[in-house]
Parts: structure tokens; C-alpha cells; sequence
């Protein structure tokens, strides 16, 4: 947005408006790396034209096997959600991610929704971003007026965000290695951010059980590894006093009272946590092993996304689109792909065929 | 809260937490006279602990006969809501309501997260709020370092507050009123903040459709009229610059998918809006013979809920809920009773005989 923008904004919004607020709005976005969000399935069809329907979208990491809905009892669409129904939710996350108390844990409608809140909860400072990763980290803390890097290793800063395991490469961390972090900048009066949206299929690479150190904050996901990412609903793990101020920011009733009784039930069972987890492995093993058939390098990923890093991925990305499957792209990458899980028999043939016939396109002479 | 947890709280978060944030947690919360939320049924039976079951919870202002939920596709809960889809959304709310264009629209999971977000985004100053009212927005102007004063009528401040139609006494300022208000405050770089949470019943009583004037913002909320305060959707108009602004500090997604279809269905219902104005009109006079029928005088309220003044109001409230029925008390108001529209023809049956009951035994010498 030009200047011209930002001068209107403030005239319009008056003196009231915080003159950082009103900055923010018109700053350049810092880019980590990967600026497109997956599920841009309108962009594709205008992109390929030709290709046969339905579209099949790999482009996100969301579970294609989604935990079986319960039945939501009309009431939770027409009253507001309790106090003990979200205490229920709270209680559950906490028990589903081995944090030791509900006290520790506040929720919102989507992880978004929190780093959305911590820059803005945080005095202007100095920000590192371990990179490459998701954008909305650097883009957020960026957008509510702090001085952002992205660095390539940790290091000192007054909050440093670590996605562990990492999107899109898979990076992981040791918890021992993140407590050492979270102990140091507790300690120099910072925070780490631990952005563990792809840790349930791993619990023991999570540090949501170490809940409650300071200078610790832990943020889940819901809808990514249960499959409901329409639900939204966000988890943050902190120090007693900062998840109460996590959940006085975000106010009461941030979840609808469907997502309070779908969630609540899900983070509770046992069963399907496991035998998904056992399903997730097999399922990413098989799209290995499609993708190395095809002559493509894995380079990273975790159980619900896979990294191919080729130099000839703009023609892969080509004719998969023309294929009617959309994968993930990176600005900055144009070597990478990234491939979220096929769910349907169908869809893991369709995408078996277009694999073959760009590989076999790509080893024939011209 | 006391010192000793303020400061604790600052030490958890380490220096990067501001001072405002840190300090705002510890804060009294200011009252605007309506501390108590309503819907605590859980309070309500241990307070009645032989009270007959079902319980009646006329605490609320929320519409008895909700929306009729159509279809929610599985997809609407698996995927990340689209843009088009909050797009669409945008557009119901401002045809629904009457306003220029969906640009000047912004959408959140339920009203109250404008209300905590609004102050955030605003230069610490001094607001005022017309009371006695709602509680909520006092309380989160307070919390986020403004000095907020309740007053009686409306006079200058850098952002002035107006719950209009009021709740809980249905006090009604005209749309002229209110743009000849919020002019002055643009003029002099200030916003008028007007909820029309239960504005959906007169609309000619809203200034929705001058959204995008300078210094006007308006807040509407989905669930009370619609019947479905679990959906979660609260809706902000605003001038563009300023609606770009709330889009951009909620962030995306932050309405569920299954709200998103829903919501976008029942804006768009001209045909059921319009029977259901109606019919509330119809209950709410049904409910003030009812009320009068037992010697008690409707000082106020709207179609969706009617305030009692009675000095015996304390003797009627332990009568109703040792009946099952809860209504809403006002802590600095003990002759103040608000009564929510019950919905079944026996909640109606219950409420009349509990009236009767009361008014008999309070006529009857002792």
C-alpha cells in the first residue's frame, strides 16, 4: 500500500487510531519465504483452464482424513458457549498435548488468531524468525511495528519464533535443545515461540509438556492433524499469567460452540490420535515412494507434507496443474514443491499417472 | 487481581511484554453496571438447587426461534475457509444491513471481538460510554490503558461509545442523532462507536447504511437476532481504510466454515428476516402482558428482551428461579429484572404461572 494510503488512513481514523497501528497498515510485508497460502483452488482453475474436474488440492497439510464429526446438539448453534464448555476444551488440550494444566492453556478461533495477538501484546522489538518458514510470523510481528530477521540459526532477540517441526522443510529441534532457548531468553527477559502446528504426529518432539517455564510459549493447531481446519480453533500453551492474559486479549466465546464440542471430543480420543498418527506415516511413506518413482528428490517435510526440491519443479508444477492437481509453490524457492497427502483411492491415482507421464515427458528426448 | 500478580505477570513475560498489556491485566475492571453475564445455568441451579428441570433462561437477549440451519457441506469443516467465501459473506452482511459496499465490512468470530479489539487498536485516550450499559465495552476499554467514564448522555471524548438501542433499557437514539454525533467526533479526530447488537428489529433505527462516514464505526452482532449466538459472528462497519485495518488485526479465517455458509444464507433470507420481525414484535407484546398482567411495569428493552422496574424485583427473581426460570439481575440495579423471549408454548405456560403465582403471594397479606 503506497504512503498516500497510510496518510488517508490516518485522517480517517483520527487522532484515536495509534500512529503505530496506522503505520503498520501501509508497511511492506517481511516475506519468509513462502508469501502463498495453500487452497487457492479459484487461482488454479483460472491458471489451468483445461483441466478435468474436481481439482484435487495438495497444496495445504491438512489430515484428508478428518476425525468423524459428532453429533452437535442444536443448542450449541443457538446459545452462547459456557464457561464449563470452554474449560472443557482447555482441559482436554492440555491432556491430549501433556501439558500439565488447564490453567496454562488458552484457545482461539484458529492459531492464527494468536499470532496475530502476540505481536501486539509485546512491546515494539526486536524480532528473529527462524527461516525459511511460514509467512504470517514475520508478516505479523512486521505488521504491529517490530524489527523482524529472519535468521538462519537461533539466536538473541527479544521474542525468537521457532516452527518445530518446520513448514515447509521439516526442520526439527530436540525439546532439550528448545528448553535450553526458552531458559535463555526467559532469562534475558525474552520469549520463544514454539509454532508446533505439525507436532501431533511426533508428541515426543513437542515441548507443549514443559508448559508453564517462562519465556516459553507453545501455539497448536486443531484443524490441521484432526482433519477440520474449518473449524478453527488455536491452542496456546504459556506461563500461568501470560496464558491469562492470552485468553483476557482474545475475550470469551472465541470458539463456536459446535467447534467447543467437535474439539473437545477429538483432543479426547485416544484411539483415533494413534491409529491416525499410524496412518499419517503410512501414507506419507507411499507418497515417498511415488514421488522418488518419479525421479524426485524428498528433502524434508513431516507426515502430513512432503518437500521435492528439483530444479525442473516449474514443469512438475505445470503439468500437475494440468492434471487437475494443485500443489504448494515458494516465491523464493522455485525449486521447491511442497505436497500435502492425497486422501481418496482416486486421487492417489490420478496423481500416480501425472507423476509418470511429466517423468516420462522429462526423460524422453526432445 | 492484586500488585503481587501484576508483577509476577511482568516477570513471566519478560521484558518484551508492554507495560500496557502487563499493567491493563491487573487493572479493577470498570462496570458499567451490567457485571453479570447472562446464560450461567449452572449458577442458577446451585442457587436453586430444588428448582423443576428444564430450566427457562430468559437471561439472554437471544432470539428463541434460531435461523433454520441449512446443510453444512463436510468440506465447509475439513478446509480452510476460502477468500471468496469470506468475501461472500461480507457482501450478505452489508446488503442485509443496508450498507454502501462489503468493503467497508469486517468479520470476527462473535461482536465481543471487536469490542476487545478496538481499544487495542486505538492511541490511549479518554472514552466515554453511555449508561448504564452493556458492561463489555467499558470493561475492554479499561483493560487496554483508556480512561473511560460512563456517561449520560453523549459529550466529547476521543472515542465516545453508544449502545443503540440500549441494553438494557432499549433507549433509542435517531439515525440523525447519531451521524450529527459522529461527524463532531470526526471533525475533532475522534470515533463514535455505535452497537447495534439489537438493531436488527428496526432497521430504520440503524446507521448502518451511512457505514463509511469518518468517525463512525458500527457493530453488529449475527447471533442474537438470528437465534444462533453459537455460531460465532460479529460484524464491524466502518470507513474502508478502517475496516481494512480490523480485517487485517483479526487476520483470516477467523470465522468458521460452517459459520461462514450458514451466516451467509441467513443475511441473504429477506423472507424469513422479515416474518421474524414480526414475530418478535408479537412476543415482546406477549411478553409485556404477561409481565403487566402481574402488576409489574416494563420500563424498556427491545423485541428481543424487556426491562422490569420493581422494587420487589429481588422477591420476584428467587420466586422465578425456584421455578426453573433465571432471568438477569443488574448489580447496581437490585429493581432492575431483564426478561430474554422464552420460546415453547410451555415456557411461555411456565413463565405465566410463576408470575401469577409471585403477584398473588405479594398481593395476599402476610
Amino acid at each position: 500500500m503506497a504512503e498516500d494510503g497510510t496518510a488517508t488512513k490516518r485522517a480517517m481514523m483520527g487522532q484515536a487510531m495509534t500512529g503505530q497501528a496506522a503505520a503498520g497498515l501501509g508497511k511492506p510485508v517481511a516475506s519468509g519465504g513462502t508469501l502463498l497460502h495453500g487452497g487457492d483452488l479459484d487461482g488454479a482453475r483460472a491458471a489451468f483452464p483445461g483441466a478435468p474436474a474436481p481439482w484435487i488440492d495438495l497444496s495445504t497439510g491438512i489430515n484428508p482424513w478428518p476425525y468423524p464429526l459428532p453429533p452437535v446438539p442444536l443448542d450449541a448453534w443457538t446459545r452462547l458457549p459456557g464457561r464449563g464448555e470452554e474449560e472443557a476444551l482447555r482441559a482436554a488440550a492440555a491432556s491430549c498435548y501433556g501439558a500439565p494444566s488447564s490453567g496454562l492453556v488458552a484457545t482461539a478461533s484458529g492459531s492464527q488468531a494468536f499470532i496475530q495477538l502476540l505481536p501486539r501484546l509485546c512491546r515494539p522489538g526486536r524480532v528473529a524468525v527462524l527461516g525459511p518458514t511460514y509467512a504470517e510470523h514475520a508478516r505479523c510481528w512486521a505488521l504491529a511495528g517490530h524489527e523482524v530477521r529472519a535468521v538462519e540459526r537461533p539466536e538473541e532477540a527479544g521474542v525468537l519464533v521457532i516452527v518445530n517441526p518446520n513448514n515447509p522443510d521439516g526442520r526439527r529441534f530436540a525439546p532439550g535443545e528448545m528448553l535450553e532457548l526458552a531458559g535463555a531468553q526467559a532469562a534475558r527477559g525474552g520469549l520463544l515461540v514454539v509454532d508446533e502446528a505439525f507436532a501431533d504426529m511426533r508428541p515426543e518432539d513437542s515441548v507443549a509438556p514443559a508448559a508453564g517455564r517462562p519465556g516459553l510459549v507453545v501455539l497448536r493447531s486443531f484443524g490441521k492433524f484432526f482433519g477440520l481446519a474449518g473449524l478453527r480453533l488455536g491452542i496456546a500453551l504459556a506461563p500461568a499469567a501470560l496464558a491469562a492474559a492470552l485468553r483476557e486479549a482474545i475475550g470469551p466465546w472465541a470458539v463456536s460452540g459446535p467447534g467447543l464440542v467437535i474439539a473437545t471430543a477429538a483432543l479426547g480420543d485416544r484411539d483415533w490420535i494413534l491409529a491416525t498418527r499410524d496412518r499419517l506415516a503410512r501414507a506419507s511413506a507411499e507418497l515417498d515412494r511415488l514421488l522418488e518413482g518419479a525421479g524426485l528428490r524428498v528433502t524434508g517435510g513431516t507426515e502430513l507434507f512432503r518437500l521435492v526440491e528439483d530444479a525442473r519443479a516449474p514443469s512438475l508444477y505445470r503439468a500437475l496443474g494440468s492434471a487437475g492437481i494443485l500443489v504448494r509453490r515458494f516465491e523464493h524457492r522455485p525449486d521447491w514443491l511442497r505436497f500435502g497427502l492425497p486422501g481418496p483411492d482416486e486421487a492417489w491415482q490420478r496423481l500416480g499417472v501425472a507423476l509418470d507421464d511429466w517423468a516420462t515427458r522429462e526423460t524422453q528426448p526432445t
